[in-house]
Formats: C-alpha cells, structure tokens, sequence
C-alpha cells in the first residue's frame, strides 16, 4: 500500500477509464453521497463510471442515484470510497474485488490500508469533503445534485453539524455546496427531522431500556430483534439511535448494543473529550474515529454488555 | 418607526456612548450572544456599555459574560436586541424604557416597529448573523469571546444547522467565527448534545403524552406544571422539547403546550413547508416566523388544545 496525495488521486482518475466505484455494505449518507457525487462527474467528464454496495441501498437515498446510468462493464480501475477495511465491503463485493481494489479514498483514521494506494484524511469530518476538494482538483463542476449528494455526506457524517468533527472547513463546504444548489433543507429534513411512527416507538422503547453504568460516566441501552417486530421498525432505525445514550449529562461513553441474527450483538460507541472510542472497538476486534467506533461481540446481551463495559473501564481509567 | 440600513445602525452606534442594550425575557441563545457580542465589540472601542434581560440570565450563558464589567449608568442610547415586541421585554424592564426605544435591530418578520428606528431582516436566521456584518461594518474585531457568543446565537436559533431558516450565509458566517476561536465544540456539546437527567426524564413524559391530529397533519404534546416536580425539571427545559413533535413522519404543524402560572398554556408552534405557524399563533395574539412562532392561551389544557387546533385547520385548509 502506497499513500498519495490528493493531486496523485486526480491524475490517476483522469488517466483511467471503466472506473467501479465501491461503498461499505450497511450504506450510510457518507459512502453513498461521497461515491455518486464522484460517479456523476467522473460521467461528466465522458467517463464510464458505475457504483456498487453489497447492500440494497435504503430508499432514502435514491434521490442520489436519478441522473447516473448504470452500466455493465470490466473495471479497469477499482476505488474504495470511504471504506476502512475490506471486510466492510459485504461478503459478495468482498468475494469479487478482493486484492484488487487500486486506490482508497477515506477518512477513517482505523483505514486497514488494503488498496493498492490510499488516500487517507483523518481530520476530515467526512469522506465528502474530500471529494470535494478533488473535484476542485479535477475543475469539475458541481452541478444541484452533486451538491446534494455532498451535502448529504457532509451532513450525515457530521450528526448535521453537530459532532466534534466538524470544523470551519465543514461549514465552509456546507455554504458552498448550498450556493451551488444542494437542497439542504429537504434533505435536513428527511435524515435528521423526521421520524417515523416505528422509528419513534423503537426511540422510546430504546429510551426504557436506557441504563447508567461506571460511576454514571458510562450509559448503555440494547436494541434487540424483538424490538423490530414490536415496533414495526427494523435495524436501519438503529442509526440515530446510537447517539442518543452519550447526551445523558455526564456521560463520556454512550454505547448502543444491537442483536443481529446468529446472536451476536454490533456495538456502536460514542464518546466526549479524550476518551477514545476506537481504542475501545479494536481490542475487540473493531475500529472507527475518536469520537465514533464500533465493533462485533458475541451474545448472549449480558456477555456483550459486560464485554464492551470492561473494555470501556480500561479506557476510563487510562485517562484518570 | 424609521426603517434604516445597517450602515446607519452603525453609524448610531458609533456616534453615541453609555448605550444600553436590551434582551427579551425568557432568554435564549440569540438575544443573548448577539446582545453580549456587541457589548464586547462596543466596549473594546472604549464605549460604556452593559446588557439588562427581564429574566435571569440562565447558568448555561454565563460563559458570555466573563469578560463584560457590568456597569450603572444613566443610558443615552437604548437598543433592542432581537426583540420583536416590546411586551417581550418582560414587565420591569418594559415600565422601565417602554416609549424610549431609539433602536431595534431584530430578525422577526413579525417585529411591532415600537422603536424609534428599526433595522430588520426577516431573511436572517438569527439576529446573530445581523450582528456579524454589523461588527464587519464598523470594523471591530472578533475576537474569541465575542465569536463564541455570536456562534451561540447563530446555532441556537438554526437548533444547530437544522431548521429551514439555515443558509449558506449561516454556514460561511459559522465556519468564520470557528475560525476565529469560536468555542463551537463546547457550544454545541452543552447546547444540543447534553440532556440532564430531569430533562431526559420530563422529554420522556413529553413523548408519552404526544397525540396526533387533523388526519395525523398535527402533533402535539402538553406539559403541566406537575411534570416539572415529577422529574425535578423546570422550565427552562422545555425549549427543546418544542422541537420533537413536528419531527414525526407526515406531521406538518407541531405544537407544544406548556402551563404557566395562573392556569394559562404558552403555545410553541413548528412547522413545516408552506405552512405558517406566525398565521396560526397571530390568531391567538402571538407572533413569530413562518417555521416557528408562539402564543398565549387560556387553560385549562383541553381548551387550549381545542383553541390552537382550531386555528392549526384553518392554516392546514387554507393549503389546500
């Protein structure tokens, strides 16, 4: 694996043709914004460009994908966007494209390195903001719906502007993209103030089950399928629920166990100041940003719960 | 009342000393960090200046106010800040300067005009972002303090990036007072990621006793006075709660009545699209913008409830 530059990765796509762009199974407004954003002016240019996800893309953002073919062809040139680990990539896409994916384009500080060349920004909030930058780069113009496809991974990476990634050169994008025609209250309004009457429901069920543990510096809450069926919600509802235990006053750690099939239970942390939420993930077996991790733990809910709070403990004490 | 340009407002400004400038009760971010930022900038010019609010000043803005000498004096100039009534100056602070008002400088389209001039920007989505150009005009710098208390009032009355009222002027002005050592971190931990216990505990009452109306196009929810002692919360909590009935899918108008003292309910009116909740509350004697707008009702609740869902269809009818 090679690190290049943001130059480097402008004059590699210009050189390339059939260019596959790929996203993370489990698709957030990031990968896909990020992704198609590039698709469309890498189209622009002429260019023969598709993007795949091992995963069916949830309806809500299907405005993304209207003005993009696509097409069937033989990449000549592989690109990763926004994926940390190749593993992240879904089994199907994984299967396909192992060892031959030729370039990353990411933000996440855990990046496995396992493209040929990478291009990494940790201190960039999103994925987007990255492409924005390239396309100023490659002097591709963002027409409305690049814009908005930005702003959705700016948006949606950032908690809309609330996280403690954000920095000037994230407001400083949103105000551009937004001249440039992105519809940022619509899609304000579909991923942050809108919830659905099942999503609502699991909320409060997830609310309920809310607990305080380590000396209250830690809140916990388990999302498990019965919820779903409960609720009539089902795991993408889970998202937003994840931020929700660390606004407990106090709180540094806010941890959202959820059930998937098999028994095992994904782990989404959050944290405030210095405490380190990756550092948290991988030792068991996870990763993520400082503020944001997750990782995988076997069931049953108590095994898992006392698992990610004894490695949280670790943390908290690290920093005493 | 005289209209003027902000190049007047100015101009007054520098003219003039021992200027006093005025918040509307019941504070929030935007009177305050707008009002506390121009005190700052006047005061850095070596003008005698102070900030009176009807209400106490709540502790989670007294950040603001550390590095402003609160001073007597007999004022020569008197300035409404994002005060769109002079009613709303609360009752002592009104007996006291009501009729001598010489400026307001508001973003409420509803403004009354009671000052002796006026300079309005009903486009503006905080008073604060008025108060940047003004700062901009007469050339003072912006310096931590003053932009920690300008990001208050910017991302206060957007609740953080999120309302409609946001623009690319929002974001450029946002990513200028970050980089101008704006505390935005912290800011928005305090303000929109941290949920005391009581309030976590009174939002969670709030959500159980949320109705829909009007074929589900209305949401709303009451809190009593009861509710305060039952989670140990007051209310200074329930601003935020305004903000979560209209957040349920399908719903255009949301509404949260809140009891008073001596039986009444003030209404908090939100809404969506073409939908205006100023029509709605100006019915009822209340006042505001199009997505978000307040009035007084006489209790007991179901009255109330009955009074504001009244006009809620007559504004829904009007629609179609």
């Amino acid at each position: 694996m090679k690190r290049i530059t943001l130059e480097q990765v402008a004059s590699a796509l210009e050189s390339k043709d059939n260019i596959l762009l790929l996203c993370h199974a489990h698709p957030d407004g990031d990968t896909l914004g990020s992704a198609t954003a590039l698709a469309m002016a890498l189209a622009a240019k002429g260019k023969t460009v598709t993007v795949r996800c091992g995963d069916t893309i949830p309806k809500i953002f299907s405005f993304m994908f209207r003005t993009l073919a696509q097409t069937v062809f033989e990449p000549e040139f592989i690109v990763a966007i926004d994926v940390a680990d190749e593993r992240l990539l879904g089994d199907t896409v994984r299967e396909n494209y192992s060892g031959r994916i030729d370039l990353c384009i990411d933000h996440h500080g855990s990046n496995m390195g396992y493209a040929d060349e990478l291009y990494l920004e940790a201190s960039s909030a999103s994925t987007a903001e990255i492409i924005f930058n390239l396309l100023g780069i490659m002097g591709c113009p963002i027409d409305a719906d690049i814009a908005s496809a930005l702003f959705t991974g700016v948006s949606t990476d950032t908690g809309c502007f609330r996280y403690s990634n954000t920095t000037s050169r994230t407001h400083r994008i949103a105000s551009e993209l937004i001249d440039r025609g992105a519809d940022s209250v619509n899609i304000i309004r579909y991923f942050f103030e809108t919830k659905t009457k099942s999503y609502a429901a699991l909320e409060k069920l997830a609310l309920d089950k809310l607990e305080l543990f380590l000396d209250e510096k830690c809140a916990l809450t388990i999302i498990t399928m019965d919820m779903y069926e409960k609720t009539g919600s089902d795991e993408s509802d889970t998202d937003r629920i994840a931020s929700l235990p660390r606004q407990i006053e106090g709180v540094l750690v806010g941890i959202m166990l959820r059930e998937i099939p098999g028994g095992s239970f994904k782990a989404s942390v959050r944290t405030f100041g210095d405490v380190d939420a990756s550092a948290i993930c991988k030792r068991l077996g996870g990763g993520g940003h400082v503020g944001a991790a997750g990782c995988t733990i076997s069931g049953p809910a108590e095994a898992a719960r006392d698992a990610i709070l004894a490695q949280t403990e670790v943390e908290l004490r690290g920093l005493v």
